[in-house]
């Protein structure tokens, strides 16, 4: 009988948003997860049994028999724990998740090594559909990359085989398009308070210019007083954000910013 | 028989993105748009047409008949032609659509005068639904507020009664959730094109970011390097944008206001 991808005994290292999300949607897709490793119990414990795995919180005992050890850590963590992984575990394919690690981290510990990075934000608060998720893939031989991309194929549509240059610079567009939006939101949302009106005012606005970005590129999808440098609405807004001299820092490099872009700069 | 709001003869003046949407979305109420003025001859009558009104590309004909003029012009374009759109008109309630200018531009034009204000970014190749987008309205009387509210009602389920302090604040809070925020898509965009990547893989990371703030307020939904200032991560970004110094130094000051407001200040 012919094994199929599914059969592959992994190994799930981490607890925490991107780990209960991916494990989650393996154990779906009808994975074998072997064993769950989170220095916190509970935590493993909780993922493990959602997924009828075993788990540990303990190096010592971390599983011997995968073939796959997925380290679901964010990049800190990763590089604290990397030193007490992978010993007696040296056969196995070994991947992290992480946008900013090259591969080249997992050198001097395991033969076979690679990454296997999802671009999406993930909380606790929302289970995501990995369906539509870019998978970024990487590893140091060809099969093993031809694998890991079978693997990410049984969760998304979207798998890639990236550089790490690419990588990196994927993860710092994400930081851009996420985290630097999400400021964006803040930001309004924070001057909305001040005039006492709520910020849900704001979401179809919110909505809207995601969705533009689906048919337009961003530069074509620009409106607002930016664009045509409008000095006059600029200048008040700068006065109205006097009282917050940072905020009003950002509101004039961005608006430059706009109308650098804007000239085809 | 009792009149209803939608016999009340309203004149649009422009013919551009918020007008031909504006307009349109009032014909399909059942409202009588009885003139449409461009001043390009083909923009007023392609309207006209759609909605069955008559149209002018002259002020000197700009209709006496209409009982609410709404002048859906840009902010500029408004306060050219304001001088020139009210002489024998002064019966009429006349209303401005935009986010910047306060009510009291039309302060010795006429006597009644208001502002409605939709909130949301309009663009020639898609049509909105007004349904969710929240309209801001304004008036010198009571009377043509109540009114002005009930025009609105008509369209969409988000009509609130603003001062122009507020409907300001508004408007700077769209350009930092809209344009800044779009802003922030288009720098993503200049980087993955740099790196060979195709600027979709990250629409579903600018989806999910949009989505999380109708469930966590933006604070709250904030992840990345910058919440507790990861000068690895941030120092290695800084290095990979040194060819941008503009970008650069806003991916700076960015990600400094991110972690100040994390720490809550």
């Amino acid at each position: 009988m012919k094994r199929s991808i599914e059969d592959t005994p992994i190994a799930i290292v981490g607890a925490g948003n991107l780990a209960t999300n991916l494990t989650k949607a393996f154990y779906h897709k009808g994975f074998r997860i072997i064993q769950v490793y989170s220095r916190t119990e509970e935590s493993a414990r909780a993922l493990a049994q959602t997924v009828e795995s075993d788990y540990t919180t303990d190096f010592e005992s971390l599983t011997k028999e995968a073939q796959l050890y997925i380290v679901a850590l964010k990049d800190d963590a990763f590089l604290q724990v990397l030193p007490h992984l992978t010993n007696g575990r040296e056969h196995a394919l070994w991947v992290h998740t992480v946008g900013s690690l090259p591969m080249n981290v997992w050198e001097g510990y395991v033969p076979r090594y690679g990454v296997f990075y999802p671009l999406q934000t993930f909380s606790k608060q929302r289970e995501v559909d990995f369906a539509n998720i870019p998978f970024f893939i990487e590893s140091n031989s060809e099969a093993d990359t031809q694998f890991l991309c079978e693997v990410g194929g049984t969760l998304s549509k979207k798998v890639y085989k990236v550089t790490s240059d690419q990588r990196k610079a994927l993860h710092l567009a994400a930081v851009f398009a996420c985290n630097f939006t999400n400021h964006m939101y803040a930001l309004a949302a924070q001057l909305l308070e001040k005039y006492d009106l709520p910020f849900n005012t704001l979401l179809p606005l919110i909505d809207e210019t995601a969705r533009k970005v689906h048919e337009l590129v961003p530069v074509e999808a620009q409106t607002g007083p930016a664009v045509r440098y409008d000095t006059n609405i600029i200048d008040n807004h700068l006065n109205m954000l006097s009282d917050t001299p940072a905020v009003q820092e950002l509101y004039k490099l961005i608006s430059e910013d706009i109308h650098r872009l804007a000239k085809g700069e």
